[in-house]
């Protein structure tokens, strides 16, 4: 799954990874070094964890019993490779391989072959999970486009793929959802939000990485222009070629090798494939270009000259490391602290599918929180420490185990899982999964292989989401070291780093260069400054030899611009003295959870699609009040006008307590009505009937996932609607508080 | 001001409306037409208003005397032209013009005088308006930068100008300002909310327009590539020649009469203008290139084809208008309903200025109220009937006359504002900018007069803020007509309309043809299809001819596809037949309020911006509680441990009612701590100290703008904070029901 539906954000990532890693291709020490934290995860002492299923559904004996011959094929499994023809575990093989300084090539092999098989096991898990099998996506589709939650932009125009408008109750619940998240994620933990230009100049990006290495290879078919990914094509080729009864046994070979390769192939190397296997357009036939690189950005001009090139940014995050500066000032100087961003990013998919899931235009939702590389330690992580997670490790990957269930204290005492910081925000986006409406079954956490983490993130888990797509990467969690503030330093020449008080002073001995500016001055006139700029960067060693060569020769000679100037000692002489420091300064590692909102809003479409029991034409979503797009519907039972004032008086108390509401006066049966209502979301229904004419005043109030009714007064219902939509009352308390009301809807339903 | 500094949103409509009245420039008939509006409202009828002040902190009758002889100016001016040369008031002599069917460059001669008559006039005004004398925008800025409200994006790669990056403080306001502008109009009126790709493909931005018309023509240094927004080029450079003693009277004649015609000029003209003067870079003195047209919108590659040419929006509206069938049929079919939108739009801008107020990145929130173009009447006018609001008419503008005040219900009366539906969006968008804390003494509402407004529209009034840059465009609202949905209807071939149901039936005579499938498949086969389609669009001329034939001749021939098909009388024949029709088809109209968000956050700051009394260096913000970043800060009085549980305690009551807070344990004095949080605007403190570890808990609580201060139990204060904050409890009614406080903030202050 994971190839086929990354999510946005992390696709950068790999992206650049993939790349980066390209540049150590080869050699044994790159790829036996982003293996080491892996390698010591399978160490005995790590096992130690709780063995659940991965899915708790799925705890049934029966299904594990089926599982298990694929989880062993997972596990032990012949390595087919030239070098090594021994049985091991395939964890362990990769690990021995590694270990053993194996060329390349056999650990690629190795991981391919498991990663088919962790495949074919993670399908068979999905087929047999009960939940997923009753799930009707064309149903749920059907539902999402009628009552326009989402649907394709510009339709009119023919649409284009990629990009979708959300309608009425799509951003209502989008808008939910954003809140949400700002309250429960910025307010709570006072984090810095900023919001910060899209439209971002090449060197930002080009400091990022994203300008040499967010890009995908692709071949266009040289008759209609047509684009497809050079690595898909080839792949799906040579697949269909492969299992093709007619091919001899050594090009099957040859094929399953290229396909093996294909990650670490460079272009020229793809090319010949290309070549060698007559590959041509699936679709048309054609021929195809030569291999171009693609770079996945949108690109654009910036002012009317024309020569400041600029981009679409592909993530949110950039903007946040170009503001440190003024954001740890902003935090007095301080760290730890944690900035936010809420917006837009864009990636020129070469070809988009798979609705909100992949597309060209996104929103995110993403956090940095700057720490202490040397003490990543959580002041909150106490209150989170019992929090239970699906893990899912690199290595329960590798060796074809299940996630397991453990709190996140037991993950970070065990070094599973990195630090306090990153199991801290692990909880806590869970925590705010399940509050907006994700369904704990199908909520994991994956940690990423070394071969797929960026080459500079020490430890990445994606929580990661079940749906009829399979495990979908929802949000991302990483650590990111101290990559970005330090390329962006690099590249401005601007130190981008915080003080950190040392516990106690520091006495330090000090090199300096006594600088006579008079007698420069004097000398060199107006070039003395220049001459005095070289002097203050020079460091210890360089002043050591001044010093030694003033007292060897009497002179020393700084060659500047191409022009040489003597100094001599009355111009500058070499002191040495002690200095008590009691800062030091430190460049923050990033911690960064980065949320594609996307992506959460198809999950919780699919974790909360519901048909109702008995009327298969009866489709809803049972979302929680709290992103539900509206809280409340009120009806008038008929359209008879007496009903008015009633619904008036309704729909004022409502907005007055603040709860989103809408009232639906159209002219169907109450049944056919709430059957609108349920599609749409909204959790309560309130119906102002005849009964509601005599005093004391009451109308109907109705729960849509239990279609139960109660009976209440018109002057308690807005309090009451507004502490169901709170979370502060259950339906449950209000169904004992209340009479219950049967009748209507069964009655007059459609 | 407008030339200065138009609203981003209406710039675009006033660029479209520029070229396309440059299509009817030269005839006479395009220009008359388009003022018999506003000659219409020179009527006397509508002049009967009450006379008020254009500031109403400029009512002093000495400030009006000194107005006088300005307004006198404007209002009565000797035409300098050539064909006129009596005494007649500015605004009557134009319309004399146009009534005599002079020549345009005499009205356009007259226009622009009296445009700079307006401008000494208002210029005066605002040098004499006391509040703008004492506003110090260089102290304001400062504050802003400091507390990082909003800074220059990628500062630290040099930056970018016309961007902007929002800091915690100023996106806490924006995205406060947008939850309120949210819960105001879309809940409150039960709007569609949508949210739509920003990546807009070229065919959606050629209908609107946008792609021939949003353009500026520039000119480039050669040499540098400078590049220049020509009509400020040559306008700036002639006023100079023109006030240059040394040129002789006919160029300053000429200058002079260029200037005036600058507006109208076409390209050719321009660069003619160019040549004659031999301008050159003002900057480098370098020749420059020949004018092109620059289209100020950013475009882009969608895709990797390269062959689908995208760009950013310029605005967010063409988002809602090409997904209308989706929207009303959402809305069940029915008129009127509105759609809002919230999001980012782009403008590639030649050379932008002034901050906020003129960027290239920014944030819109629109609305489409789309209704019935024989009806625009709202239902709830009568809800706002008596606002009031300071209307400075077209009629006004012509004449020299003040703003004037007036129930917007009398507006709409008299005529002076279009319709209700206007009228009514005109009242909630003054509501809503006071309840945000825009100063209401600094706010009006400007006609276009008809040679600013676009060419579709009825009606446009646009809410002016008055800041240091002039009175500021911060909210269009325009009646568009039906403009719009019918340039998608004709891009598209799809029909955007709504039905409309006839009050009763209407009975209609109605010419048909009658196909004969069978006979049809017969003789034309697979071209069958072809023929039935040509057939089925034909309306009632075409099918009379076809009658007309068959009789005649007994055939009837078809061409399409350079193929002719003759029909015989089996194969079709006319009938007429009378159908009672119960809707009609109706192309809705569009009223269109339009917030620029930037702007209005740009006038916030001004209008609330203040320097504490007797204390120069003591500067903050007044903001409403509804808008401030923060509403709370919690304060313990020194580091002393005792302190901390009540301060955790206060922290978690607060986050508990929903109040957005901030713990300030830095180590200043107290006055001085709190003199940073009213930087950052923050309008409530919590101060806990000595007596607070007594029992019964208290702390004190602060008030920004007063500065007073009053003590509370620690159980009380959240939800006070919190009633504070909603507008549903006074400080006044605090101060009278809580112990004051005095001492904390004189003895400890800064």
């Amino acid at each position: 799954m994971t190839l086929l539906l990354p999510l946005i954000k992390l696709v950068v990532r790999s992206s650049v990874k993939c790349h980066a890693q390209n540049v150590v291709r080869g050699t044994a020490v790159g790829l036996a070094l982003s293996y080491r934290d892996s390698s010591s995860w399978g160490s005995k002492k790590k096992h130690r964890h709780v063995k659940l299923n991965l899915f708790i559904n799925m705890a049934d004996p029966k299904i594990e019993e089926i599982l298990a011959p694929l989880r062993a094929s997972v596990k032990e499994q012949v390595h087919y490779g030239k070098i090594l023809q021994v049985v091991l575990p395939q964890g362990d093989l990769i690990r021995s391989l590694k270990a053993d300084g194996a060329p390349e090539i056999d650990i690629k092999k190795a991981v391919a072959e498991l990663k088919l098989r962790k495949k074919i096991l993670e399908d068979k898990e999905l087929s047999l999970a009960p939940s997923t099998a009753s799930f009707d996506r064309a149903k749920m589709e059907d539902l999402l486009k009628r009552r326009f939650f989402f649907d394709q932009s510009f339709a009119i125009y023919g649409g284009i793929t990629g990009q979708y408008d959300f309608g009425p109750m799509g951003c209502a619940l989008k808008a939910n959802l954003l809140n949400s998240w700002r309250s429960f994620f910025i307010l709570e933990e006072q984090m810095l939000e900023v919001d910060c230009s899209i439209l971002t100049p090449e060197p930002v990006l080009k400091a990022s990485g994203h300008v040499d290495r967010f890009a995908d290879l692709m071949v266009k078919d040289v008759k209609n222009g047509e684009c497809f990914r050079l690595d898909h094509l080839i792949k799906n080729h040579l697949e269909k070629v492969a299992a093709d009864k007619k091919t001899a046994d050594d090009i099957k070979e040859k094929c399953r090798d290229i396909v093996v390769r294909l990650d670490g192939m460079t272009k020229d190397e793809m090319s010949a494939v290309l070549k060698e296997f007559k590959i041509t357009s699936p679709i048309t036939g054609n021929d195809l270009s030569e291999p171009v690189e693609f770079n996945l950005m949108f690109g654009t001009q910036i002012g009317p000259s024309g020569l400041v090139k600029g981009f679409l940014r592909p993530e949110t995050a950039q903007g946040i490391f170009v503001n440190f500066k003024r954001l740890l000032e902003f935090n007095q100087g301080k760290l730890p602290f944690a900035a936010a961003q809420i917006g837009n990013a864009f990636r020129n998919e070469i070809s988009p599918r798979s609705g909100l899931i992949r597309v060209r235009e996104f929103t995110m939702a993403e956090i940095e929180h700057f720490c202490d590389p040397k003490n990543k330690d959580h002041p909150k992580f106490d209150s989170v420490r019992d929090v239970k997670l699906q893990l899912y490790s690199a290595c329960n990957q590798m060796d074809g185990k299940p996630a397991v269930v453990m709190t996140i204290g037991e993950a970070v005492d065990k070094g599973l899982v990195a630090n306090q910081t990153l199991g801290y925000f692990m909880s806590r986006i869970q925590l705010f999964l399940i509050k907006i409406g994700i369904d704990p079954k199908k909520l994991r956490f994956r940690q990423h292989m070394s071969n797929e983490m960026a080459h500079y993130a020490c430890d990445c888990w994606d929580a990661e989401c079940l749906t009829s797509y399979g495990w979908v990467e929802c949000v991302g969690c990483a650590d990111r070291s101290a990559f970005d503030l330090t390329q962006h330093s690099k590249a401005t020449g601007m130190r981008l780093a915080a003080e950190k008080k040392l516990s106690e002073p520091k006495v330090v001995d000090v090199v300096e260069a006594a600088i006579n500016k008079a007698a420069l001055g004097k000398a060199f006139r107006k070039e003395a400054k220049l001459v005095i700029d070289v002097l203050e960067k020079f460091e210890e060693a360089e002043l050591c030899e001044i010093e030694k060569q003033l007292s060897e020769k009497g002179s020393y000679i700084i060659t500047t611009n191409s022009t040489d100037y003597e100094l001599t000692g009355d111009m500058v002489s070499i002191k040495r003295l002690k200095k008590t420091l009691h800062v030091e300064e430190v460049v923050p590692n990033v911690v960064e959870p980065s949320f594609g909102i996307g992506r959460i809003m198809y999950a919780l479409f699919e974790h909360n699609f519901r048909i109702r029991e008995g009327d298969e034409q009866r489709t809803f979503f049972s979302l929680p009040p709290v992103v539900a797009p509206l809280k409340c519907t009120v009806l008038p039972l008929s359209n008879n006008p007496q009903f008015q004032p009633f619904i008036k008086r309704l729909s004022e108390g409502l907005t007055q307590v603040d709860v989103s509401h809408r009232i639906d006066d159209s002219s169907g049966s109450i049944g056919r009505r709430y059957a609108r209502t349920d599609e749409v979301a909204v959790p309560f229904g309130i119906t102002v009937d005849f009964d509601s004419l005599k005093e004391p005043h009451t109308a109907t109030l109705r729960e849509r996932d239990s279609t139960g009714q109660v009976r209440i007064s018109l002057d308690e219902l807005p309090s009451v609607v507004r502490d169901l939509a709170n979370g502060r009352l259950t339906w449950q308390e209000v169904e004992k508080k209340y009479p219950k009301f049967e009748q209507q809807e069964s009655t007059t339903g459609a």
